[in-house]
């Protein structure tokens, strides 16, 4: 399968991350694509190519207008008031108060993230805009007859909800390529979130529509990040009701508690019977990944592509986690590889 | 006028909060109170006199239980899992999601704070009780016959809502005091907010109140703390009704202007009649205050105080923001000798 990759990512170079009450090394740092992009030549994965551009109209068809808008000019206005240092946020809208604009950065900066971890850098809105546009080409190949595309997304994505952004990610790469895929005239999409963590961001933005299924395989939220969200009674509301599916595990979880998951995943994916499935791509699911819980191995990564392949339908792979820097890009690319390997008939229509 | 102090105030002694993107020195510390009491005493204000306990009760009939008990047990919490460094949250909750708890510490505090100005410390519950137990024994004096008292709280309470913390602020004295004297028999309780910050926990509190009056003069939120809330259009709900008011003024504003809002203050509370005044008495609009945009002198903050004798009911101040430290004990006390000095007959009623 093709690979979509832009250089760009390198705008988002993150030092230092606050936890714990104190900075710790940053963990998504331009080291991570770099890897994966090098495994997937080295594993003769398939061409690599550059993304195009799609402006912000795919953008806008699921995130807030008012927060893109703020992305888009969030450094400028923050160097103004601030300086040429990263945008940490200070100050954050306490329960129960209103969207009213202020004119002071760092409050507006308070209003769109969730986290100490996602700062905003000079070079932040371009890398971000990159990274969509990868997950979009991505889109637009499968559209055009592949049957599987691999968008190397840096920043990642799945993180970024309509109106709020953390969790290193800023807009949600797999949730805007799976509303294209909508609007290219699939009539159901499915997303498929088995990084380690919950797709909240994703959740959040389809969570009353129906006409796109969500799943996440990720921590206990309990216990684990994003914590406020991802729980297994979240099922969707209105349009949405039970397009919504959460299975949160244990800290220590393995392959075959994780693999039972996914079970659950695959059933629910070709019960929704979808024409595309987008599947957001994190490998800190792995053993040594350094802020995860879970006990995956390499080989398990094959064998989860070719469990996806099962689903039967073209699917666009959008790279979200993976902290394990050494081991992120053979995890990565053996889903892809064991997907491509799986007998499966992909069957890809228009 | 007696004052009442509590020494434990100095458990909150924080070093340094974080603001535009780095860590500055804090505002909000011991030598802020310590330099108020020195004031008390040198101008020969009255007793001062130490707190009595009154347990939880009256913190409960303001705020959430849930939080409440987190603060309580916050430092043992995050001790256990992040050592004994200051508390810092490093995550919050997204919008649209619940409140279901977790075992994770900071996950925990950043569900409850709304800034990075208001660490928890080892000390931050007892000092925080303490001065709640000051604000309450002003309120006791007042109801056994006392026509005025000065709690001198620290720290400060009237950015803390029912159920979120932040802003130097945890539990709000001033609302817990307003409580207090409703649960005592008075029908209806004014709170006076005259710091420079808009008093969003005692408003958030009381919001759909009718029997506790709300009304705070202060920096626009467009361009100041807290930013999120303190807007004109404010006007309480529900029972509450027209029970809020805000008097937002812009950067800048000097004594006339400033006086004109205080005159539309003092006839909103002369109309609500009520039996007890409660102000949140801040100095940080003091022209050479570091954090803070208005331009009041010295010889206004005795004016301020005659004026508010002018409802002619018995006043408990407590004691809010003002970071200019050397002026801020001249500038808090002449508010309180300004009332004792005006010739206004204060009505007391049991
Ligand atoms: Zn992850
Ligand atoms: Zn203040």
């Amino acid at each position: 399968m093709k690979t979509i990759f832009s250089a760009e990512h390198v705008l988002q170079d993150v030092k230092s991350e606050f936890y714990g009450g104190k900075w710790v090394d940053a963990f998504e740092i331009p080291r991570r694509a770099e890897l994966v992009l090098a495994e997937v030549k080295r594993a003769g994965l398939g061409p690599v190519i550059a993304q195009d551009s799609f402006g912000l109209a795919p953008v806008l068809a699921v995130h807030d207008a008012a927060f893109v808008h703020f992305l888009e000019g969030a450094w400028e206005a923050w160097k103004a008031e601030a300086g040429t240092i990263p945008a940490y946020p200070n100050i954050w809208p306490p329960r129960r108060s209103r969207m009213i604009p202020t004119v002071r950065p760092g409050a507006e900066l308070g209003r769109y993230v969730v986290d100490m971890s996602s700062p905003i850098l000079e070079g932040t809105w371009n890398a971000v805009r990159a990274a969509v546009d990868c997950a979009l080409t991505g889109a637009k190949l499968i559209n055009q007859g592949e049957t599987a595309a691999f968008a190397l997304c840096r920043p990642p994505g799945h993180h970024a909800g309509r109106d709020y952004f953390g969790g290193y990610c800023f807009l949600n790469n797999a949730a805007i390529a799976a509303q294209y895929f909508r609007d290219q005239g699939a009539s159901r999409v499915a997303v498929l979130d088995i990084d380690y963590h919950h797709g909240n961001g994703t959740q959040d933005i389809f969570y009353d529509r129906g006409d796109v299924l969500t799943v996440s395989i990720h921590g206990d939220p309990v216990q684990e990040y994003p914590y406020y969200i991802g729980f297994a009674d979240e099922i969707g509301e209105g349009a949405g009701q039970r397009t919504n599916l959460n299975l949160p595990l244990p800290w220590g979880s393995d392959y075959s508690v994780w693999n039972a998951a996914l079970d659950q995943a695959l059933e629910r994916i070709r019960a929704f019977a979808p024409d595309r499935l987008v599947v957001s791509l994190g490998v800190d699911t792995f053993k040594d990944d350094p802020i995860s819980h879970f006990r995956l191995k390499e080989q398990d990564y094959a064998q989860i592509g070719a469990r996806i392949a099962t689903v039967g339908v073209p699917v666009l792979f959008v790279m979200e986690g993976g902290y394990a820097i050494e081991a992120i890009g053979v995890n990565a690319v053996n889903v892809l590889r064991g997907f491509e390997a799986a007998p499966t008939q992909i069957a890809w229509t228009p």
